[in-house]
């Protein structure tokens, strides 16, 4: 069975970063937006519509009342939806059989379960993660305030989505082996150490 | 300055000795109930008796409410309360001036916060903490119940302790650098991992 690595993590932690460091340490696959390209190529659907069904409002995938309600929802669009989320599992699942991989996000430890992936999850203090959106995100035009809010709402959403789809708190400590601090940064110290614990 | 690892840990998770293990790779001296002991040789107390004031309700070394309840409070016994309290705090910076170490629990990432410690902390879900127990500790005379209780009740003072004294929770994730599951029990991958993280 191939070796796994899973990264949750909050927006603005440099969980993305990490895992791509750790890969590249390990000679392994990574994969992140890969997942969507991917996607796209497996359907009809463009990578944008993709994005969107996959990173806003979850939730609305399925409907959980039925019965009179029922009426007003919008079944093709349910079921396009519901394409895109079956066919990430597929695609995710492929991945991890084709080679020892880390991948981001998309509740890929839960999806992996079966697999026994090793489930990090990377957090880091407001403060840093504000710094680090600076750094590397086009976020002039927001003030910290509105900065604050809008990684608190992305947040939100992944947790969310992750709650909706695992029946699983998101962040919470029993659900990952390790959970890593990045507000001091070093990143690469991290991966590190990471790898260390895979070998 | 010296390099300083500080390990929390939940009861049963093996957080002492995953501490242990780090310090043996390392090189780097270990300290647990050596605090104790040392305590006991800077004041005229026991160690029976400096166990029993640190582990034991140490919310009650205080009195929070003054005025005419504060006439019933034994001020002798507060003070020698007090005085242990405040040897653990020197002892411990102390060991931390010495040399590279590994310290346990008693707050010691609060009380070297300004040494910038690597702060872990350990956890594992409830059936490797029963089963942790079950292995180290003489408990056949206690049932699965009794053992969760126990263990439990253990937690809660650790938590209300190190929520009295430093004024931060318990376990909280945005307190430690690292968070570990222990419940897959490979404490030396852990140990060597950690050790990585400090090269």
């Amino acid at each position: 069975m191939n070796k796994i690595i899973t990264i949750g993590r909050e927006f603005g932690s440099g969980g993305r970063e990490l895992g791509r460091k750790i890969a590249e340490k390990l000679g392994w696959e990574f994969y992140d937006k890969e997942i969507i390209t991917e996607i796209a190529k497996r359907t009809e659907f463009s990578e944008h519509y993709i994005h969107e069904v996959l990173e806003n409002n979850p939730h609305e995938l399925f409907p959980i009342t039925v019965g009179h309600t029922f009426t007003f929802v919008d079944t093709y669009a349910l079921q396009r939806k519901q394409v895109v989320f079956s066919e990430q599992e597929n695609t995710i699942k492929q991945m991890a059989e084709n080679s020892n991989c880390v991948i981001v996000g998309r509740c890929s430890d839960y999806i992996l379960r079966e697999s026994s992936p090793v489930k990090v999850f990377v957090y880091s203090d407001m403060q840093s993660k504000v710094n680090r959106c600076r750094e590397r995100e086009e976020v002039d035009h927001l003030s910290d305030k509105k900065l604050i809010k809008t990684i608190k709402k992305i947040d939100k959403n992944r947790a969310r989505y992750y709650e909706f789809y695992t029946g699983h708190r998101w962040g919470d400590k029993l659900n990952y082996d390790l959970m890593v601090n990045t507000s001091k940064g070093d990143l690469d110290a991290i991966a590190e150490s990471i790898c260390k614990l895979l070998k």
